[in-house]
């Protein structure tokens, strides 16, 4: 199509390929930012310009961090015996929300999937277990996703850590979500939730 | 929150004022950016850095393009007798895709709403009243949303045009959409589609 000016057609194309943004919704912002005064598009560009120039991962638990070590593994007043397992770097936000962590992280950036190339050297595990071990971690929560392959991959952990480590190893409760009907809970969900079931005492 | 580094917080704040992105999805955005190669960031930085410096309004028409004239206006085989006047410059994407229109067009970049101190001004319609008499142009299509802000608009422009001109003004056809089954359509489309009924031989 003739319609669309070139350097637009390259911004949707690009905007497109961005996970969960189709055609229609790359054209719509990418029109929005065009009918915007100018200066936000040129911040938005630096802003991702800046984006790898400033942040770096931490050398020691993975995250994303404008320094190295992070400010979490620089943080004395953060459990360095406490360290808490997550895929990605989206998990450890979603954590430190709730303000009910207060050890360090590891962050795999993925889980196991052989078929895609992605073993235990992808994820950092030989340093998770030299890590555990050097810094005499007492627990590791693993906090991987239930999925499938988040669960594949608990296990493998959980593993490799009861063998080489004298830690604790913990999951994640599964249970019932917080101000849910239970009629609406799906079947697996409650079904954890009763096997898991707690004596109102050891509240 | 101190976890998130600030470039990657700036970031996510721009992402998330676009329309139609949350928080959630611009810190997805963000770290998926975050996670790709640093070459995909900074080739969206350069083409949104351009956006704007490429890119300007035709002058006769309103269109984004290249030039000025856009292409659309040079282009001779495009009547410059038939007009049709759209909202946005997406409306204008979305007809060229048809391949059914061989005229030009008018953009109004926005709808009549007194309110936000939109009026005839802003949408340019002194400037099409004196294309549509200096071209001599022989229909103007008024191709408006069918919402009220954009048929208040249409009515508008079609009593402004009436007034001023000789055109002839057509509206688009309103009915059921093509392939719809019509125990699904709307019931004001459903009247809308038995009111504007066709003989089968004028097709």
């Amino acid at each position: 199509m003739t319609a669309i000016p070139q350097p637009l057609a390259r911004l949707i194309n690009s905007l497109g390929r961005l996970p969960g943004i189709g055609r229609k919704s790359a054209t719509r912002l990418a029109l929005h930012l065009l009918r915007r005064p100018a200066v936000e598009a040129r911040n938005l560009a630096k802003e991702l310009m800046e984006l790898h120039q400033l942040i770096t991962l931490c050398s020691e638990c993975f995250a994303f961090s404008e320094s190295d070590p992070c400010e979490i593994c620089r943080n004395e007043a953060r459990d360095p015996g406490l360290v808490c397992v997550v895929e990605e770097p989206g998990d450890l936000l979603a954590i430190e929300k709730t303000g009910a962590f207060k050890g360090r992280y590891h962050i795999l950036h993925g889980v196991l999937s052989p078929v895609d190339g992605i073993g235990p050297e992808e994820l950092k595990v030989g340093l998770l277990l030299n890590r555990v071990r050097r810094q005499q971690v007492r627990e590791v929560l693993i906090a991987t996703s239930s999925t499938v392959p988040g669960e594949a991959t608990a296990s493998y952990l959980a593993g490799q850590l009861e063998e080489h480590t004298e830690a604790r190893i913990t999951r994640l409760a599964y249970g019932i979500p917080m101000g849910m009907d239970i009629k609406y809970a799906d079947e697996l969900t409650l079904g954890r939730a009763i096997e898991a079931r707690r004596n109102t005492r050891d509240r």
